[in-house]
């Protein structure tokens, strides 16, 4: 269990100036992306910024679910610039292409692949020291401000994958709720089905004495343990906030303990998952995400076809759920009920399917498309998804269950419709 | 809020070793007290650095309850020996000798009184780094393998008080619950209401949006903030675990779950604390063992009057929980409930009351001394030890309700017999 450094209140992003100050920054990168770049969030870091007299430079030009390309351009700003330290304004997509912009900016000689997890890339230990990263959510999802986890899709393969280091986890988390008030509901529904899915999935993760390998020195043992007894903490508080808040966050813009609550949640369910990892949803979600055809989501204001990120891990939730409670399914029923059902009389060999129930009438109350059909996907797609999901095996094998190519074939299958 | 780097799991310390060697550690300082160095987690230490070629050096003059002597002693053979890092094995008293001994022989110019609290000492801030010190904690209750946390008795006043500073904060915390099976029931006890106080005061400690002063810079703020969602987490979780395990933990030696779960609470209530701050029964408690007379502790092997820290804070937590009880009434009945009263048809104005009653009965069932007067001290000695509390300010202004000497009298009146 790992040391993730947060500072959470309304209105604590106005100190970033005085933190950077405190950690000696001279020449500062601030990254976030193009309709941010308008937005309050990241006008109150540019005014602590100047207050404080920290000279920076503004790199607006982060892709919403980034890919390589747009990885290696960051990462090309952050060479050029010689940075003494960065911060992040935005969701997911902000902080890991500024955690991958630091990382290869203090490694200037290494490959691209070195650092990306295996067995897409070399999976490398980072061993030089990086530059400070102060990192501020806008989102409330990815929890990316408490991990070292960057994750982008990689063109060449239509596929997600990531580097996965405890060296590129921020120095400093902002978590100031004000910046939520901005989100379109969409966002706030999406990101929030992310936390709803980190919580679950690193709950119900294989436990950490039952993960194999389990090397003998402490410092190679992958930051992905296992379910724990601290995690689990973490976890559970996550998923008790998504279910008292987040059906509120998305209904009302201007409920701010709804939308504080989430906000908080999220990086909850970030430490949570951080130190436990997450499973099938995650790893089915890559390809799903990655090889996406000309959906379309409402709200987000890019240019290009796009399955956010919470909603490619939550399509999948009822089948996966049902599949994984097999093992565990105490646990799953206690997610259940804390999700809203009445679990008193429900038997234990049923954990799966009450839990599986309580999520499709969660989405639905949430208005989510019906499946992986709604949002393009068809029966002769699926062994292109299961191709897809083979190579995440850093997170599949965190499933309290395994799964063969059937298996997964029959996850897909009945995902593409959730009603 | 920062989380604190611990390893838990039956059998981790073995591999201290192996840490101390991916720290680069050549020459290392093993801490411990005399009962302790013949007991097996001292001899598992020394095992994992024999085996992993460490040279190191033994310290087990650790004094039980330790004072400005027994640090100045362990200061001394730190700066001769030249450390480059440090292994502390036992329980609070040695696991803060060795921040104590980190931090002097890191700053081998400064005054011992330099970085002691005000305003007994200067309270400066640390600015020299460390050495890497990992911490095993022998006994389940101080939580200071979490925290930046170190006490001693300050002979010269006959009271306690400390250094506070992130700086002191354990590398890695090696939370080990095979440690626990030689504890004696008194410690397991007393050890065990450490961790009970340290919940139960960071959970009512006055919140953190309350807080005075509040300084604008946030390097200037005290690791005290008072109490926040994030640590009202870990301080509900550790006191769920000690209802349910406390008992059991001390009735058997044998009972490993019990044990372990007391272990984990103890780092849990510590991450609580270690962030919100404790605030009466901690700061009232100094006195009480710093003017301790002929009181001899049953089960705590040494040659000098003690009343143990666990037992000194939880002597007044009846009356000190029915004064708080009158702010946040909520919050105190909710701990009520979780210390196993039922609340049901509870008044909100009597939540102190219920509290109280409750904890009288849990340390009737311990056998605990009945009061003050059971471990010495009569009438005549309240205006000294209203007067050790004054200076105790750090902690006692956490306290949700502000008091005046005739309240700190009445709290220690109301403690001289509890049931
Ligand atoms: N690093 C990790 O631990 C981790 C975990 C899960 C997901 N991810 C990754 O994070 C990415 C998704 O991130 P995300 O869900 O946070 O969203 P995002 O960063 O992709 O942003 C989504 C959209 O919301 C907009 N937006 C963000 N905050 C806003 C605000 N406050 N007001 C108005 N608009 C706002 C953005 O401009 C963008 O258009 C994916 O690439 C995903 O794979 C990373
Ligand atoms: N730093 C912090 O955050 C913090 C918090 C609370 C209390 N404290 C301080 O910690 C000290 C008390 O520490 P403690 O309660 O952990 O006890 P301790 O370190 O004083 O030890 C108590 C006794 O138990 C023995 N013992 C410990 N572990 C044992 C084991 N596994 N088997 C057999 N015997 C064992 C010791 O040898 C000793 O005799 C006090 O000075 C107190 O003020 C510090
Ligand atoms: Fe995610
Ligand atoms: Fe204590």
């Amino acid at each position: 269990m790992a040391v993730s450094n947060i500072r959470y209140g309304a209105g604590v992003t106005k100190e970033v100036g005085m933190d950077l100050q405190n950690m000696g920054a001279k020449n500062v990168c601030l990254m976030t992306d193009k309709n941010l770049s308008h937005l309050p969030p990241v006008q109150v870091v540019m005014d602590s910024l100047v207050k404080n007299g920290i000279t920076f430079e503004l790199y607006d030009n982060v892709r919403v679910e980034p890919t390589d390309t747009s990885f290696m351009d960051a990462i090309e700003f952050a060479k050029r610039g010689a940075f003494d330290a960065y911060v992040a304004v935005g969701g997911g997509s902000t902080m890991d292409t500024c955690k991958a912009a630091n990382l290869y900016a203090s490694n200037p000689q290494s490959e691209f692949l070195d650092y990306v997890n295996a067995p897409i890339g070399k999976g490398k230990p980072v061993s030089v020291p990086l530059k400070p990263l102060i990192a501020v959510p806008t989102t409330s999802g990815t929890g990316s401000e408490t991990t070292g986890v960057a994750i982008f899709d990689y063109e060449h393969l239509k596929v997600k994958t990531g580097i996965a280091s405890r060296a590129i986890k921020p120095t400093l988390g902002l978590v100031d709720p004000l910046h939520t008030l901005h989100m379109p509901g969409q966002v706030v529904a999406n990101s929030g089905f992310d936390v709803l899915c980190h919580a679950l999935e690193s709950y119900t993760a294989l436990p950490y004495h039952m993960r194999s390998p389990c090397p003998s020195n402490p410092i190679s043992r992958p930051a992905y343990q296992g379910s724990n007894p601290i995690s689990d903490i973490w976890s559970v508080q996550a998923l008790r906030i998504v279910a008292k808040y987040l059906k509120r966050a998305v209904r009302n813009p201007d409920d701010l303990e709804a939308r504080s609550n989430m906000h908080l949640a999220s990086a909850f369910a970030g430490i949570g998952f951080g130190n436990a990892g997450v499973h099938l949803c995650h790893g089915m979600s890559y390809p799903i995400s990655g090889l996406v055809k000309t959906y379309k989501a409402k709200d987000y204001n890019v240019d290009h076809p796009l399955v956010p990120h919470g909603l490619s891990v939550v399509l999948t939730s009822p089948a996966v759920f049902t599949f994984t409670a097999k093992m565990f399914p105490e646990r799953h029923l206690e997610t259940a009920e804390i999700l809203g059902a009445d679990t008193r009389t429900a038997k234990i060999q049923d954990a799966g399917p009450v839990l599986a129930d309580t999520l499709r009438k969660f989405l639905f109350d949430l208005n989510v498309d019906n499946g992986l059909a709604a949002i393009g996907y068809s029966k002769a797609d699926i062994p292109a998804l299961v191709k897809g999901t083979l190579p995440q095996e850093r997170v599949t094998k965190l499933a309290p269950r395994p799964q063969s190519e059937e298996d997964l074939s029959a996850l897909f299958e009945a995902s593409m419709k959730l009603y």
